[in-house]
């Protein structure tokens, strides 16, 4: 069967076409993160004194680790998902996926990197950042903006890789370049930011605290 | 002139050989950062109620930032350094370390992305941690991990990207592979790690002094 990936003549011999359709696998993707992060604001409801903003920050990173740890995770491990006739949800959602960027299916040697870091460096980081955080660990904070920061980095590299190459990784498609490229992956940029912009405020609020009870001391 | 880069098959017209030798070269760049590193040590010893490592940090923020500004801004911005016969010491540093990665001869999308977002991101963001670092300013410490962090992760996949692809960029004498491709790459791993774990523990410090302090008032 011919794949659908951008540039055309890439060479993926014994590729399977979709076996699930694809909103059926947007819908697993989706609602699959939706439940996860439903679950951790529940269990977060348990830890009575935390602010709002600490149970959506525990929400988001057990979100983010699971997706980075199972689903980015599953694509280091596996090379050959375009060639699964399984139906499972992993390999279908990175051959819907590999539309938007081939390069997961010609294993680019920047993608894997970058995807192997996130999925077995982040992802169990993400872990220890919702038990950091929802045990107010003086870590937490600096754990968060680290996490982030590597996402945002991960990210920046992965949109300005593809645009040096000329942007011909992916289908020219509103769905595959707009939707599942520019917009879902903008996602690890706009709220890892606010992830940092928060912890940031707080580690300098608890900093500058410190130095002026230092200097009172003092003086 | 046939190039000296591997893999022998790039095709690079109209290569110009080294202009000076590479002793001089690596003898421009070390002095340079020391004397730089010196500089910015006895400035600092202006602020007399800096510690040792606070000092120490901050010539090694100064020293990295010209680093990433200057010498790593330059070939980003300079795509043809290898047909420069100026022998001006920045296309002589670039002909020379290519030896040891010819990525940057031949544009590799993901070298010339991390070294700009080095170069124009880090670069700028280190001079902001001298400042902060020298005046004590309660954002320090954070912006001397996000740097640091910053530095690690491109390192990491600068350093994962080429073993994937066969570690064919790198000519085999031990001080191209061995000194400038291992060893001087692995400087900005280990000191970046001293730095993080230096302000990780002095935050982590404040945000529990802080965490207290609430708790005694609040009983």
């Amino acid at each position: 069967m011919t794949h659908p990936y951008y540039p055309v003549d890439l060479d993926l011999p014994g590729y399977v076409g979709p076996v699930i359709p694809f909103q059926q696998v947007l819908a697993y993707f989706f609602s699959g993160c939706g439940v996860l992060f439903a679950i951790t604001w529940v269990l977060a409801g348990r830890y009575k004194k935390l602010e709002r903003v600490e149970k959506i920050t525990a929400s988001w990173f057990a979100m983010t680790g699971m997706v980075h740890f199972i689903i980015e995770g599953y694509v280091v491990l596996n090379s050959e998902f375009w060639r699964d006739s399984s139906g499972g949800v992993l390999p279908e959602i990175w051959k819907e996926y590999s539309q938007a960027d081939s390069r997961y299916a010609t294993r680019d040697p920047f993608v894997i990197s970058m995807e192997a870091i996130t999925a077995f460096v982040e992802g169990p980081a993400c872990f220890a950042a919702v038990y950091g955080t929802l045990h107010r660990k003086p870590w937490a904070w600096t754990l968060q903006i680290m996490i982030s920061l590597g996402q945002i980095y991960g990210d920046v590299l992965y949109y300005a890789t593809t645009v040096l190459e000329g942007l011909i990784h992916s289908r020219p498609e509103w769905l595959y370049f707009w939707f599942y490229f520019v917009f879902v992956n903008a996602i690890w940029i706009a709220i890892p930011s606010c992830v940092i912009y928060n912890a940031a405020t707080r580690i300098s609020a608890a900093v500058a605290s410190q130095q002026r009870s230092l200097t009172g001391k003092q003086s």
